[in-house]
């Protein structure tokens, strides 16, 4: 029983178009591709086609915050608004959270989302019951291993021991420091000898804000990627969320070791932070890719958006119309990070797990067409997807959600905020 | 015969609702409108109301080159993309580009444009036929009176005499010297004397980018902004287009004047302008709109997206999250530049013309919601519009375009871009 999908155009490929056939979970065959007896087909001739895109940082669940007091200072924010609500959080909340935000993402084409956060066996249940992928961490605070830096250590060992490889491998669990400045160097060292026990891989935030960086300049004398090199933390794959301030030295530590950088564009925006040296990074050989961050300093998790942003912000700032081709952003969007989930780096080829999704081009927003790249980048909507497909299964059908009950997600997260703004 | 609807949530109200009635072509009544016989009535309850984005600055049969050759230097994407394809527009092929990007405008709750470009009683057609309100300018280029300056006014002067105040006032015609750097100073004077002849205003290009002001200040020893004002063009009500690269000392002179700028955030990312001193005109006291410029240059003409990319170059470039909160940018896209159509400064109240916009607030990527204004600045996509009245007119119906006929504009569009490009 597979999937015959019909007259799919890929972005990378002008003008083109193939017929994929998926045989259970992998794609069975590329342009050759013959429907078989019993196979589903889909008719998407005319469909942009990609292999979706990877969310490279987010907090899922606190999509619940968005739209809240986002004009106030940083701090105001998190003491007045966000920790207030985050300490009354049940876990079943962080569940409803979770799958309103998965919903955004499968609508906006995204497949695979890498996330940091806490209560995360309710963010493992909507992963697995949702149908996307993804590799997920659990957000370690500590300020020495004996407050709670033990504690910390145990709930990621235990939360890899769960749910390492599960949902068919569609979930991977990497350990999570949340930044240098948030955990202490035993917890660091700990989490990264945890990584290479169980084969995984770490993420962490690192150098978001000036002030951080500065701050821990003055404190340690080097900078947060630096520190992170000295603690052995980049002798497991790593993905970098932030690096908005970084050196030269800090570019070339991260070009030298097996290093994703997560660009979140909008976020540091939104928060102030500012502008990654993104084509200084890609210059020097860093692989970069596009993240959302949570949709509380976004506020959307749509991986269109960020290409935008990720596009507008470095031309901006270097007054340069060349920097970032469609070609690139679109890249930055689905590749960088898919080895941390195991997947190959390529995407739409014979034999990789079965994840695709499917723009119609055929809306005004994007007629005319001159170039696939371009359209997908630069002027397709969130509203354009109409299918998506992971591990061989339908996830969106003609806009349909097909695995989440959107109706009930939404009077969910609505019922849990009413009940904890009226507490 | 009126339209009775019900419900409406106006984006400046953070909580009420109200019913809203138009006896023809105006507003009759607010909060307490009841419906009367024969009236349409129309369930809103839910919904966010706006009275209509102002597309401040674009030139609307540009959308034929979207996605055309984004990536190279400027000098080579008009010279070897946009001018060979624009020297074979017929006056025709600028009636149905216009009217897929007024279809792209409306879908996106753009109810007024504001427009320079050329064959300009195409452009007023399609306006006209599509019932949306627009001052439209003949962009005027000449370097001489004797060589095409005369022509070029007199083409202005036609236009106005057969346009201005035509369809019900929903057209207006603006005199429109495309830039100081394109236009002598005879022709630049002569433009005023005839916005002052006919009462109505200008509308130019000001400040784009840095060369042309380096470049302006080499040659004449003063700023475009200062060079204008030596001309009494800020005698009449003024569009300054841009205005990227402006100094302290043209900011006063500005914000002394009733000049509007048309700030044109995505524009001026994409194609290396840099990004303008918004908040320090503002804090001035200079009233800045958003544009969406062209299509070519964009590659939308989506008022959600120029909001969203105007809050986040600021906050990205000034590092301070607390600049240009969501009020803020609804403001701007909506009501600094509506007086110059004759429009009174206020929108949904008694009395003014009945334009109006309906967002679907039920969404993925709207829920929860915690504030009307960040919802719309900062999460709503175009697909969230509804439904869109101009002058008591419904423009867009429950999604459905009510005045153009999408797949025939669509089709056309292709056609005409397929003759030229198999010429």
């Amino acid at each position: 029983m597979g999937t015959f999908i019909r007259g799919v155009r890929p972005v990378e490929a002008s003008s083109s178009t193939f017929d994929l056939r998926f045989d259970n979970r992998r794609i069975a065959s590329v342009s050759d591709a013959e429907p078989q007896p019993g196979d589903t087909e889909v008719d998407a001739r005319g469909k942009l086609a990609i292999a979706g895109f990877v969310n490279a940082h987010t907090h899922l669940a606190m999509v619940l915050f968005r739209g809240l007091a986002d004009d106030v200072a940083l701090q105001t924010w998190l003491e007045d608004y966000v920790w207030p609500i985050e300490q009354q959080l049940q876990p079943e909340d962080v569940y409803w959270c979770t799958m309103l935000a998965i919903a955004e993402g499968i609508r906006s084409g995204t497949t695979t989302f890498i996330d940091m956060y806490f209560h995360n066996d309710q963010v493992a249940r909507a992963v697995e019951e949702s149908g996307v992928r993804a590799l997920l961490g659990y957000g370690m605070i500590a300020s020495s291993l004996q407050k709670n830096g033990t504690s910390e250590l145990a709930k990621t060992e235990a939360f890899i021991r769960q749910w390492h490889g599960q949902a068919d491998g569609r979930i991977q669990v990497s350990v999570s420091p949340h930044a240098v400045y948030t955990c202490c160097e035993d917890v660091i060292r700990a989490g990264v000898e945890m990584a290479h026990k169980y084969g995984t891989t770490l993420h962490t935030h690192v150098a978001e804000t000036r002030s951080e960086v500065e701050d821990w300049k003055a404190q340690t004398g080097t900078s947060p990627v630096k520190y992170l090199l000295d603690l052995e933390a980049f002798s497991v794959p790593t993905l970098a969320a932030h690096c908005v301030h970084v050196d030269t030295d800090d570019i070339a530590i991260l070009a030298d070791h097996p290093v994703i950088v997560a660009h979140c564009p909008k976020s540091n925006a939104k928060l102030g932070s500012g502008i990654a040296p993104v084509p200084q990074m890609q210059q020097a050989g860093v692989h970069v890719a596009l993240g959302t961050d949570g949709a509380a300093s976004n506020n959307r998790l749509d991986m269109l958006e960020e290409m935008r942003a990720a596009w507008l912000l470095q031309r901006a700032k270097h007054e340069n119309s060349a920097l970032l081709s469609s070609q690139l952003v679109v890249s930055m969007a689905v590749y960088p990070a898919r080895h941390l989930l195991g997947l190959p780096r390529e995407g739409l080829e014979k034999g990789a797990p079965a994840d695709l999704v499917l723009f119609d081009t055929d809306r005004i927003h994007t007629t005319p067409s001159h170039d696939p790249s371009a359209m997908l980048a630069y002027a397709a909507n969130s509203s354009d997807v109409t299918d998506v497909y992971v591990d061989g299964k339908a996830l969106l059908q003609n806009g349909e959600l097909r695995t989440i009950d959107e109706e009930r997600v939404k009077s969910e997260v609505r019922r849990l905020l009413h009940r904890i703004k009226n507490r």
